[in-house]
């Protein structure tokens, strides 16, 4: 078998693609583990839009065919992300109120979906129970939780494939995440972090979202690409 | 505590309501074991539009305010109801290709997400494991999955409140579904169940969904209300 052989038969994974950094990683990392990567963005109303351009750019660098799903999760409200409640600048407590309610659930449910129009048996989501554990639905509990779920709920399951959700970031700090994604060759100049990006994808660099990753990249000893506003 | 008091403070639940026969029973049963119903019907790009005027109609005859969701799941594409594949009107084996991929784990997500901003505890879904036992999603396992998982997922979870997933159909005939209904004043002419319903909501009385609700009110020994097509 010659490699284009072996590349067209690699199995397939859907990877949750947000346009920001962790999922940009997590992109690369599914390839580097010989999967044929399909990107899925869900467009949920988000104040941040530069979000799904970013999307575009790191699905297209890539060369992977990039799927985006509207679902306008405004209609049900509850986020700082989604109505108009102002966006935090300093760290709080507990659960933040740019929580989408039942977020996480409804992204893994929406790759299910695709997983199992394409047939496949893997499911990548660059949560992470270091920076962000404040989301219920970023816990590994929940994850094996999901991929129980996923087992039982689908025609796959049924029928005795295996299928898994890929957490490949749960565990690292994102210094790690970025010295991964870069000894992978991601560019992560493509990628949009902040919760309020202007339209051209700048960072407003105050909100805990680009604090998170320009510290990150400060730790990972790395210079940080990000483009920020002139506010 | 008068009696307008009581039905203020009672318990808010979101009813996934289709328009169809079933959900519209399972919203008359929330209400009467004393939920305050709070129906959600997805508009995921349905060939039979007319199901979700037929959930309007059910709503609006319980009083209950309809929150409409439009998630278009034409754009992951797989089953007879959103594609072009054609609609069987022979009995088939196993798993139907009506099967939409996915659809009650993400049905069920996005509920979860707005009982989340509701403020809910309960969530009701007309599954049925008895005429739709080709579905995997339709499964008791598979909805004491989704409870456990729902429980792990929410700020609910996470303060020890827990969300409950009601299946009150799981185990009923449509007979049996339709003599509840009618004991509980359900108006099943507002219903529409037909898979290829004409846009004034007339049944084609030929589709596996058609011939399941009509055998079910011969059944259940009541005149059977349903409109159908001159076709």
């Amino acid at each position: 078998m010659n490699v284009m052989t072996a590349q067209s038969k690699a199995p397939k994974a859907v990877i949750l693609l947000s346009g920001g950094l962790d999922s940009a990683t997590v992109l690369a990392m599914a390839r580097a583990q010989g999967f044929s990567p399909y990107p899925l963005a869900v467009d949920y109303g988000q104040r941040h839009r530069s979000e799904l351009d970013a999307a575009q750019r790191v699905a297209h660098a890539a060369g992977a065919p990039l799927k985006i799903l509207p679902l306008d999760l405004r209609a049900i409200g509850g986020s700082a992300l989604t109505d108009d409640i102002e966006v935090p600048e300093e760290e709080t407590e507990g659960i933040p109120v740019t929580y989408v309610p039942a977020r996480n659930t409804i992204m893994l449910s929406l790759a299910l979906g695709y997983a199992e129009v394409l047939g496949a048996n893997a499911i990548f989501i660059g949560v992470n129970a270091v920076d962000y554990s404040g989301y219920p639905d970023c816990r590994p509990a929940f994850i094996e939780a999901y991929e129980r779920l996923a087992n039982l709920a689908t025609k796959a399951g049924v029928e005795g494939q295996e299928l898994r959700v890929y957490t490949p970031l749960i565990d690292l700090t994102k210094a790690e995440i970025i010295r991964a994604g870069h000894e992978l060759g991601v560019d992560y100049s493509l990628t949009v972090s902040c919760y309020q990006a202007d339209a051209e994808g700048r960072a407003c660099g105050r909100c805990d979202s680009c604090r998170i990753r320009e510290a990150g990249f400060r730790a990972a000893g790395l210079a940080d690409p990000t483009r920020y506003s002139a506010l």
